[in-house]
């Protein structure tokens, strides 16, 4: 592997350009027309135009991504996260062009594509998933019956629902009793259906997700975990490893199925399996991520790795550099996503930096930050000892981060690592969605 | 401790007001009319202007510089490196003013500050100096003592002495005998003076420095050494840590009299020890800084510590929080010196980032760099697993780097790090001088 060439934009692919060089090899970045400017363009060895700024036409433009390639002569194709980068169809396409695909096979990514055959394939692999009736039942009898399997609480919910009807959060057999009448009758006045479900009820979950890598030799390795539970519109914002409210006999249970799992499945490359957390030994599978993660950052800080150089050395045929399966995280490193939220020039930009002060990004002072791809436009990341020193120099590092010319989340940000039930890690999934006194996206235009 | 007063300006004011407001402690910057527009101006939560662009009127200026302590009602005060950093006068009219010196005592200060005091201090606490003859001599007989008491080689010089004349290296007793003679008759001619003089003769030693930090309740802790061998015109260009040529017997020896000097002579704060290595066992005390020194990223990234914060703990009476007295360090960190040859605008600016890489910098787009004070405008620091890695780290880095507007010296470092002897390490402190084919200082001027 000599070249390989970056299927994407904005910091990741200034992220993968900087592992490649690092480790000797050649670059090719692509662009939209939208892009001509753009940072990546900018360090690449060389740059090819893919199409105009409609990324169906260029970011998810398989032929001409493949034709560029062969155009350069690259050898690999590194798809960053978005995009083509969970497409196994363009896995395969990369490989039936004879290029190497810096991720799993496409029959893996298949696999984990879809939601049920993931969750159908973990379970088989011996990873819990969230419990549920097997089936759709229609009396009390057999809810009761389904109930008691799956333990209180229970989410009780019509088979063909939506919009809260018929669903009731239920904490005991006797609250099953008194509600399941009432629940039933609204889905048959809401949906004209008779079925109901059960699922397991997550009073206030926490998103916990495990950094796994596995070499072509079947070896292994699990690089922590992290907490991601700080979401906005199912959107995360925050993250940090590790993951502090995990408990320790959970952590290594979750682990241990994830090693096994992902030996079971062959994965190779890494990855990242995603739980909801629910409290001890409550840990259930949502689904497996075959790329590289926004926030692999924090696991690179905390286990002294480098997980993009990891997934260039596995495609190269590499036995993965570590002695053991479990690698134990140091330190406590946070990331948050700084977001546009509208286009226009950087008419100033100052960074945030120093000792322990991470920043992704793709932008530069004069860059016009263009309205057709993602928000998310930096990452800021600090390390330290501990979550409240790692607290403090975020607060201090996005205090320091000017970037005028546009709106952007920073002050929303700033209010939000100063939220009590944050600051005190006592958050859930929904936290930030049901704040009593929401945080406003101020939408601050700084002008310099 | 509430509020800190930066006596100095560039990148390690900035680098201090970071600490301080991680710590809580609120920060007052000072500066010259010149640096109105400096970003340590524009970090602080208060900044006073104490006088003309002329140093020796503003950032040496003692008076000016404690009436600002006490009109913006500062607790402490910092003097960052040079300036008036180790001016034991300064840090005892800061303590007569009453505000808190953030460093040692005026006294150790003092007692370091003069080289002769400082390696007679040394040499009675154990640490070694260079030896040489303990007093001048005219016969070979006596010379010839003296250097088998030294051991060879040894250097032969004129005690009126300079410019080379009456000046010898001796390998052997025999070569002694052989060139005494002359080498005496030459001082004759050149100075009318018999007196010779003798020392160890250090061919091609290297720099290396210990760093120290010691509460004020007598713990003391060892952070590694670094190495600083490539210098020009005895200013460091490339510091390394830990120092990859020295042998591991030597490291504990150099470790353990700086522990024992450090307690000897009560030293509070941190600090370090210069000495010259000319391998295995031979290690001789230069002088000591009772400062931060402009290098101590490398051992931040190295021991996972920050330096400032702990100079600002240690002021404020906290003891160490370290449980050893030799703080092993991990992985590899190099910094450069980044160098304006020209004052001017900065008209564009990138500065590398990423896994691994720290910049420490004062610099903006748009910053005009002054004329009259400190080349140095940024360091940029790679941490890597091996010295190797951290070299392709490094060169990625420098390549990426923009400073256009102003000349540079980082094409000059970009040849140096490729030069073949600095990436097998064969190096000395004169190696960078006496090239056979120097490295030009091309002055580029970077228009974008």
């Amino acid at each position: 592997m000599k070249k390989v060439l970056i299927a994407n934009r904005g910091e990741i692919a200034v992220r993968i350009i900087r592992a490649c060089h690092e480790l000797g090899l050649k670059t090719v970045a692509v662009y939209a027309t939208a892009d001509a400017q753009a940072l990546h363009v900018q360090l690449a060895d060389e740059a090819v135009c893919i199409g105009p700024a409609d990324p169906q036409k260029s970011y998810l433009n398989q032929p001409n991504i493949l034709a560029a390639a062969a155009n350069t002569q690259a050898d690999a194709i590194h798809p960053g996260y978005g995009f083509l980068s969970e497409n196994p169809d363009f896995a395969a396409a990369c490989n039936d062009s004879g290029f190497t695909f810096i991720g799993p096979t496409s029959q893996v990514m298949q696999q984990m594509g879809e939601k049920s055959r993931a969750r159908a394939t973990m379970q088989a692999a011996g990873v819990p998933i969230t419990p549920g009736s097997d089936h759709e039942f229609t009396t009390q009898t057999e809810g009761l019956a389904a109930a008691k399997k799956i333990g209180y609480p229970v989410m009780l919910k019509a088979s063909a629902g939506g919009g809260g009807k018929g669903m009731r959060v239920i904490q005991s057999e006797a609250e099953f009793k008194a509600q399941f009448d009432l629940a039933q009758s609204e889905a048959i006045n809401a949906f004209g259906d008779r079925e109901m479900y059960l699922e397991k009820y997550l009073a206030q979950p926490r998103h916990i997700e495990v950094q796994i890598a596995a070499d072509q030799f079947g070896q292994v390795a699990i690089l922590g975990e992290r907490d991601c539970t700080i979401q906005q519109h199912h959107q995360k914002v925050i993250e940090e490893a590790p993951a502090a409210k995990l408990d320790a006999a959970t952590r290594k249970m979750m682990y241990t199925v994830s090693a096994n799992a992902v030996k079971d499945i062959g994965y190779v490359g890494v990855g990242t399996l995603e739980f909801l957390y629910n409290g001890p030994k409550q840990f259930y599978f949502m689904e497996m991520n075959t790329r590289i993660q926004v926030e692999h950052p924090i696991t690179e800080l905390t286990t002294t790795t480098d997980l993009v150089q990891l997934q260039l050395q596995i495609a190269a045929g590499r036995p993965l550099p570590f002695q053991t399966t479990f690698i134990q995280p140091q330190r406590y490193a946070i990331e948050c996503r700084v977001n546009a939220l509208s286009a226009g020039q950087v008419t100033a930009l100052h960074l945030p930096a120093g000792n322990g002060v991470r920043v992704e990004t793709a932008l530069y002072q004069g860059y016009r930050v263009p309205p057709y791809y993602d928000a998310m436009i930096a990452k800021i990341i600090v390390l330290a000892d501990t979550r409240q020193q790692a607290l403090a120099k975020l607060r201090v590092a996005l205090d320091e981060t000017v970037i005028a010319g546009i709106h952007t989340n920073l002050d929303f940000l700033m209010e939000l690592i100063q939220e009590p039930d944050y600051i005190a890690n006592q958050t859930n999934i929904n936290w930030l969605d049901q704040l009593t006194q929401p945080i406003t996206q101020h939408a601050v235009f700084t002008e310099i």
